[in-house]
Parts: C-alpha cells; structure tokens; sequence
C-alpha cells in the first residue's frame, strides 16, 4: 500500500483487507519521498474494504476509483477485488444483464423528493411477460445504491437468471433513511428524522414506493410475488415490515438484520406477528434470516429466533462465519435468490 | 465551516465556493476541542464545489452527504446547494420525472464490460411514442454520473419538458475514458488507454453505444434526431465526433470544449468537415459552442472558431462568464436543450 502525503505526522491503513479486524491501523512508514509504505496481505479472493488514517482523519484511497457507496457520510472507504482463478459469483460476465433505473419520486410519507433504484431483468425492456418483485433494502448510513455498487445485486442475478437458478425478476432498493436520496437535488433530512428505523419508512414503502412500481412497471401484484429483504438496519426493516404485512410480501428475509440488542425492539415491532402465529406460518412461503458468528448483532438474532421458535413461527436461521461486512450479505443474496417465488412457478 | 482534526497541523478549505478562484486555501484555526474553523461568504445562490485540505492532504467534507462524482479520481470535492428564493432551473419540481438508468454492455471497441447510463423522458414507460437522441458526453476525470449528480441534467431536462420548453428527449451519457465504468465490476484501465481522448472512444460510441441504445429504446433513428454534446473533454469529442460524422448527428454542440492549445489538435481531428465545408453546412442543424471568459481554454476556443471562419464553417459561438466550473455547464445544457430536433418538429 502507498499513500503520499509529504506533510503527515502518521499514516495508517486499515479496514477488512489488512485482515486485522475491522478498526486495527497498520503503521505506514515515510519514505524520503513523502510517501507512505505498508504491505498488507496476501489475502484470499474477495472484494475487500480498506481506507487510510491521515493524522487521524479517514481518507479513501485517492488512486482508487472504487470506493464504497454511502449517503449520509461521504465515501471514506474504498473498495478492492482480489481476482481468483475462474469469475466469482460476483463478476461480470458476458451474459443478458439487466437495467438499473434511478427513479425520483415525490415522496407524500416523507414530503420530500426521493430516489428508488430499480432492477429490471435482462430482456424487460423487449418482453411482454409480467415479473415477481424483490424490495431490497440497505443498511445504517448507505443508500439507495448499495445493493448495487457494494453488493452487486445486478451482476449477482444476472448470473443467477442467465444460469437459469433464479427467476427473472425486478428488484426494488429504496432509501431506507427519512432523508432525500443522496447526492442530487437539494439534500434535505426530513424533520425530526435523522437516525436509524424512521417510523416514516414503512408507509413510503408502502404507501409511495409500492404503488410506483406497480402503476409502472409489469409485476404481478400479488404476495406470492413480492419477497422483502435487507441487511443490518434494512433487514430489521425487511423483518418487521415483511412479518407484519404477510398479505403484502410472502418472502420475508433478513441478512444480518440489526433486531434485538440495542436495535430494533423485539417487543413492539412484531405484535401483529407474535400474536397470530397460525396465520403467519399459513401465509409465507418463506421466513429466512442469516447472520455471522463474529457479528456485533449476533446475540440479537439468536434472541429473535428464541421468540420465533417460543411463538411456534416457522422460520429458517442461518449461522454462518463473518463479521458485519458485505462480503456476507453478497452471499447471502446469492443463496437466497433462488428461493424466491419458487412456490407460484 | 468546520472540521474535525484534532491531531492535524494545517487545515484549509478552498474551491469555488470561497470566491477565491478555484486552488487557493483560506486558512481555518483550531480550536481546543480539535475542530478548525473559517468562514466563506455570503455567497450568491448556485452548487459551489469545495473541499478541505488536511496537512496537505484533500478531503471532502465528512458532514456533507453531498459530494462531486468522479471516476478516475476519488471523490474529494463536496458539493453545497445555497438555495434562493425560488426554484432554480437545476432545481427538482413536482412534475413528472424521467428515469436514469444503468446499463452495462461489452465493449466491442474497448473489449471490457462498461457502463452507459440513459435518461428516458417522463411517461416512456408508458408510452409508444418514438424519441429523439442527445448523446451527453462527461469530462476529464469524470463518469457516466457527471451529467445528473453534477449536471442535474435529468432535473434540467424534465423541468424543461414539463415547461414545454424541449422536446421530451432520450439522453445517453456514456463513459468517456478508455475504462470499464466506474465502481461497478473489477475495475480495468484498457492497456495502453488511460490519457484523455482514447482513440477508442468513438469507436465505441458508434459501434457499440449507438446501435445498443437504437435497437433497445423507442428512438428515431435518423441524424435530424441525434444530437451530440459534451463538456471540455466530452466537448472535444462531441465537436469531433459530430463533425466528422454529419451524416449520423444533425446537432453538434460543445461546452467549454477541450480543443486548441494543448487539448484536442484542430488539424488532425477535423480533417472531413474541414476539406468539405458545403457538406457540413448543409447537413448541420446546428453547430454550437459556448466557453467562459476566464477558462483556462478560453484561448483554444477561439483559435478553433477563427479555423471554422476561415473554412467557411457555419456556427455559433457564445463567450460567457465563468471558470471552468459545473455551474457554467448546467447553464449551457439549459440554454441549449431548447435548440434540439426542432427542425423536425
């Protein structure tokens, strides 16, 4: 690693790709050049995060255009593939691919103008046909372009369509904080509404994006087609939403998803759920959350599925290894997807 | 302004939006709780671009969700909005909206998968309508991204529209340098190909981009329907690639374009629309160019409508104030989307 900065008094690099956890600096040492040296790695394939400690401020990689995608800080990260020997899952490959469609929209639950990113398979724009929807939902501190700049979605199922392992389908990525989408038109945070789990959320997905894309665009508009999903905050949203509208989303999936512990409450975001549980389990198709075993919320889903499992809620939960990163939740969506709208096929 | 570094021994803040020209630091002192402080302005409404630098080093700021995108660089300028007292032309209104969308395609040209993003008008989706075409090309140092979180080009064009201003347009923005498309995929310079104005590029654009957007999208596929546009860079390439291809695009116009001086050669790029000026006057709907007074290629600009004068070459040329600057190419898209397909109205 290299970083030039004449002027610094110390110059670390950290971040998943040092592989000494997520926070640890490595000492960078000054060269009479004023370039600052480390060697980190070798590191197994994967697409790692890194960023640079300039007399303490975090800086990206100023020779990298790959950085990480974020909202509501700005890009301090930045992203680097380390190839294998054959296309990972998460490589483009010369295959059909898909459209991502940045959508504005007056939002009436938030009163601002807002971004959507939709997916739409490969072949949509010539077809005829109608499409299953999978609402796809960020984590804390990201936006509307996340799933496709850090996890790949659209390479990841255009991969998984072309191999004939998922459905063709739309997938929808809101803005999942209670703010304007990031970084065109005048950024404004809606009221009162700055943190994580804005009560507003659920009604603008809804009541506004929910709607928008099926007065737009051609889905089947029924539960059987609709799954929900999302990671950290996204999948607490993804839970809730899902398990408490189970007439709307009959695929209900969180990744990593930020319940229990200091996140989302167990006791008052289910109550509907928790107290039908016959209902429930007779209308999903499908209840399915993962998390790794070195995860800051671990513990939280561990308590959830306790609940789950003490209500008589039929689910599936996966214990996997990794820590909160999106090399996880790109796996995650790559096991999952072919388990969505298997049962209306 | 204000920035955290406790540990840091100079911090400035500089850019446009100090009124200082475009590199000069204005100094910011520190407090004792490690936060550094200066004040800007009042500056008049406008998006003014502007960063901080940290022990020499240049950092956007880490409390603005608002920053520039760039492609081949990190993202280290922010981006400030300071509104007036109405809407301005940039500015997102309740009227219907256009799409942007993402799609990825394999460069026969550059032999890597890349990225063009395409703005459809409102009610595409909807409609069976055919559409006129401006190809929108980015600068130096940018991406497909520029022309809408820089440009806002999607917001100019739609209020424009819904004003009955312009025509309702396809707008294809593709990625200008000799690299797969910015953040997405493993990042891959083309060998040999990293510089300002690949050769490569308008191979791309003609027999890639071109043909993907005419066999996929509702367009009209004739030249009184295709307009080329660019900015520095892009405007060089769009003044080239249009002149020297009279028979694909009727509209050629070039914002602040890299031509002259050290930029784009005026002998070696224009060589058929030179030795046939009858042909091009003829065939052109319009040729355009506008650049600032205080440009650094201000001088280039000149030198290559003196060359047009002496060729017998008909145009128009508009000498503007302003550096350059994204706010001087936003004016320029505005001014001048009114001006397209309507001879064939």
């Amino acid at each position: 690693m290299r970083f030039r900065a004449p002027q610094a008094t110390v110059v670390e690099v950290f971040g998943e790709l040092t592989q000494k956890g997520l926070n640890a600096g490595v000492p960078m040492t000054k060269g009479a050049d004023g370039i600052w040296t480390a060697t980190v790695g070798p590191v197994p394939p994967e697409i790692w995060r890194y960023a640079f400690r300039v007399d303490g401020v975090q800086v990206p990689d100023p020779s990298n255009p790959s950085f990480d995608s974020v909202a509501q800080g700005i890009a301090v990260n930045s992203m680097v593939e380390v190839p294998g020997d054959s296309p990972a899952f998460y490589d483009s490959r010369p295959v059909p691919h898909g459209e991502i469609r940045q959508v504005m929209y007056e939002s009436k639950a938030m009163g601002v103008t807002r971004w959507v990113w939709i997916y739409t398979p490969p072949g949509y724009e010539k077809s005829t046909a109608r499409y299953p929807v999978l609402y796809l939902l960020h984590g804390n501190g990201e936006s509307v372009s996340g799933w496709i700049w850090n996890g790949r979605a659209n390479i990841i199922l255009d991969n998984l369509i072309a191999d004939r392992e998922a459905r063709p389908m739309i997938v929808v990525m809101p803005q999942g904080h209670a703010i304007q989408g990031a970084r065109v038109g005048p950024l404004e945070s809606v009221p009162g509404e700055t943190g994580m789990f804005s009560p507003k959320f659920p009604k603008d997905l809804l009541d506004d994006v929910l709607p928008l894309v099926e007065r737009t665009y051609r889905v089947v508009a029924d539960a059987d087609h609709r799954a929900i999903a999302g990671l950290s905050m996204g999948g607490g949203q993804s839970l809730s939403i899902g398990m408490e509208h189970a007439d709307t989303f009959h695929y209900v999936l969180g990744y990593s998803a930020a319940v229990g512990g200091n996140f989302l409450d167990i006791d008052h975001n289910f109550e509907h759920a928790f107290a039908h549980p016959e209902e429930l389990n007779k209308k999903l198709k499908l209840l399915w959350f993962a998390i790794g075993k070195q995860d800051f919320i671990y513990e939280g889903n561990k308590a959830f599925a306790d609940r789950l499992t003490a209500r008589g809620i039929k689910f599936t939960f996966k214990q996997t290894e990794g820590e909160h990163v999106w090399r996880v939740w790109r796996n995650y969506l790559h096991e999952t997807a072919p388990l969505l709208f298997q049962a209306s096929k």
